[in-house]
């Protein structure tokens, strides 16, 4: 046979699970998309079609939604690390389970305080807006004997209107770019970060604690950081999580440059001083793409490359 | 002849201006995503393609850009106002321009503590972060006498976890629904409202606070009705915003039913009561849809009755 | 009470049906995405949230798929009517019905010569690859007397790599546009015609020849047309429509001008002119919109203005 | 230092380049999305901010649009190994770059038999429609030494209507799914595939007709596979591929099961069997998701895993 299988995984992906929790009348939402990917022993249904060794998708869509029931959702990360457990130990075909999780954020609506005389003050305890800004994920892989758990966001759009600079830069016959010394540096940021947790007789993080710190220390770097190019904020943003989150070993980054060029005004006769409080336009496509990891001395890196799409 | 020319704009679409004030170190942002659509006496550029009456698309866009230059963008509907006039007061064959604006919200970075000291506490004078949540929309018509604005927000997405019911609904041979006593009620909010502000003469809204105060009464007003249909709750979001707000005349919304189903978890063994803290699929399609007008009596239905494309 | 209800309408939105029809080993499909908004007597759910005029939205989902069974699909605006038809006719609170289907294409796969022995060549017979390219749409609306069937189509991306021009135009303080003598038109088209047909008793169109043939005028009326402005375009486009097709009264347009910029090679010491055939930089935003009505004389127009959402 | 600078890269993104090229009245169009990242000597940019061994993102898109002019686009990989090379050769600093390059296809307009008299029958010689379906891919990596070319394909969707059946699996206690003996099977295919060419001194593919051979095999494959697992069709397409094209050493597939669910009409009187023509739900979320990777033997794997964002 001149062809051969090669690395394979099949699961149902994006299962959309809500969990509220009651305690009394003030509810807690979890809100999350589950995506499994299972592989292990799955030669034959390749080859032949037989699904003697196939957990059908459909199972482990009922296994979310089941679990999240018998056992809750504390975290992404834990909610996670029992789907996998599951998977690998209850059949023996299935050798190695990776779940994805997104978790959507929601906070309390704010009542009014005329309300609260007719129906009670405790109108917000089960109203909820969804808060936006970044979608919060997880990756949860285990093989029976190890466990990798990259945790990270998407779509956290942020922007410092000065202090970032770009000049020094190499030029060649295709350079038209001029030098900026005050320019806006804008991005939407796309991280994942890998903890050193791998075994289950190591202590567990506080994964809740975690997010929340990692986050606000790569706002911190974003904003306090002088920058001369956005590959130098990115390091600082890694630099930053790696120095403060002893629980987390590596760090990669994809952050497009959303370009906003300062528009020329000299044919309408005005000027447009970034020093006076200037007009931009945001640009769409092209942007520049700058991406790359952040590493704890000594420790492998282990996040694949190509956070996009092939 | 047998074919005529009927209804006709044109224009430049999504001008994307960011403006930055700046006040000493403080930096203050409006992102704003701006559409011109004129019409005219545009008859011959449609019948011979003369352009003689023809102000560029591209000219309509510089002009956008040096507007947020020269005068400022004070709010999007004030921002509306000028460019609306400008294009019809100074060129003879325009007659009536619409204006569209989206504005994106930002916040403010919160900064460290130790950051402090070493680069000073206002580094968070110039970092944002985009607030994510509902986009914020409005719409201004201008013919030269009249004014129309139009005020809106979409994608503002919100749940009641409780105080939900649906029943006592017709019967007929194509129903299966089970009727419900406590359900999940949750949309995303698209809502345009239409302010009474017609003319110069008349004394001119605070559009800031004005939207302000419509979004928290829609959120108060989701919340503190407890609900027997959806339809029910945006008649309480529409009345509740025109009996506070007198400077807007009518109020129109459509309000998807985001499907949050109660997993039938039987098959394996596992009650899954709301009253215990319930397990929902969130449903992607279908969905139901509520669309309703909200008057002021006495006032005249002007809001479009279709906000989805046809 | 100072607040009165206005326009509203409900009903269950994006319902996919797909239905195949077996002829023999052939089959055929159709592929539909169905929604339906009701309205009528429905005060009392808005006012008290009383359910007894509701037929729920998930009886309307139930009944488009249960029709696709009982009826099959004929064609998407037939379909429409029948659904239509039903609801106004068999609920006496409901008074009018809009049915809003959008429609997805699939062509046949080509099968392989060589594996026609084996199995036969009939293999292609249920094997479809979609068509890509527009989606087909159509709307329904009935009152229990009146029909209105507006048909159209979105996502019809074309473009005329030369025959178009633009210059002649008007020239203010913030024009800079250069006079254009052989451009790229390049446009996605959105459109939406009316049919005449309003009554039972008039003779019903052929509904699926009219799609096939007014999509084939359009896109020849966009080739064949020596374009001085994308206006006079768009004339042709409706005009051709109206002059070869007796059962369309009224066709409406809105198209992006999906600009093409010519590449400035100069700093690069190359020319790139149009003539030797050049380079383009094909932008997102901001783009030209040019939306415009083209009636048979005598005619109302009844389209929508806004086909893009407001 | 506790923190190291892991795997980066950088580069515009997206630039949109599309290139007429005149053979007298006849044009042809290259529509490509093309993406540079380049990596090297590029520590400091991220330690100290310095861009002395940067060439600027800005000036990769220049090298775009200047290549497109300078050497055309014979075809999106011939395009990419242009761009790479010069990259990695003309900067000293820059050892290693990939293009990654998305191909949008267009058709002509059939013209009107009517219209050639007047203006020739060459009309159609430079009017186009995008032809929708599938988006073509290809992926140029190369470090001044070895090349690696990826091509592929995403959103090619595709249905059988029938032959497909799917029983024999694992049933554990969260197993509710039906065994099925007719089912659709409809996915979108998302496929790379890498060329066994990797050095300068071997003779270079045809890329053009192995694109289009290799798309005719995954059509055939789906279409005269009888699938008793979605997995079995996945290797059938894979193996066609390797079978029929020597170029080609590995493929990998990421085919989302589309589930068209056989609606329940039981609570209304009808039947809805396959064997009749039946009616199916199309459903969104949550999806089987199934990825393989075929091989030639002997060869190596070194196609990502994840084709799918982390």
């Amino acid at each position: 046979m001149p062809t051969i299988l090669g690395q394979n995984q099949y699961g149902k992906a994006e299962n959309r699970v809500v969990k509220i929790t009651r305690d009394g009348a003030t509810h807690h939402i979890k809100d999350l998309n589950v995506s499994v990917a299972l592989s292990g022993a799955m030669e034959e249904v390749h080859y032949s079609g037989s699904n003697a060794n196939v957990l059908p998708t459909d199972t482990t869509k009922n296994t979310v939604f089941a679990f999240a029931k018998e056992h809750g959702i504390e975290s992404a990360e834990q909610f996670g690390i029992h789907l996998a457990r599951h998977f690998v130990t209850s059949q023996e075909p299935i050798h190695r389970a990776r779940i994805r999780i997104e978790e959507y954020a929601w906070e309390r609506i704010e009542t009014s305080g005329a309300h609260s005389g007719a129906a009670g003050a405790d109108e917000a305890r089960h109203s909820f807006v969804r808060k936006g800004q970044e979608t919060r994920l997880t990756q949860i892989t285990y093989d029976g004997e190890r466990w990798e758990v990259v945790s990270g966001l998407k779509d956290l759009t942020v922007m410092n209107s000065t202090d970032s600079e770009f000049w020094g830069y190499i030029k060649d016959k295709y350079t038209t770019l001029k030098e900026a010394y005050d320019r806006i540096l804008a991005t939407s940021v796309a991280a994942r970060w890998r903890f050193g947790w791998t075994d289950d007789e190591q202590p567990v993080p506080d994964w809740e604690q975690s997010y929340e710190q990692v986050r606000k220390h790569m706002l911190q770097a974003f904003a306090e950081t002088y920058s001369l190019s956005l590959q130098q904020t990115l390091y600082q943003m890694g630099a930053r999580v790696i120095d403060h989150r002893d629980e987390i070993d590596e760090i990669r980054f994809s952050l497009p440059n959303s370009h906003h060029f300062l528009v020329d005004m000299e044919p309408f006769g005005l000027k447009n001083d970034t020093a006076d409080g200037a007009v931009y336009i945001a640009a769409d496509r092209p942007y520049g793409l700058i991406e790359g990891t952040v590493l704890r001395d000594g420790c492998e890196a282990r996040i694949p490359v190509d956070l996009t799409n092939l």
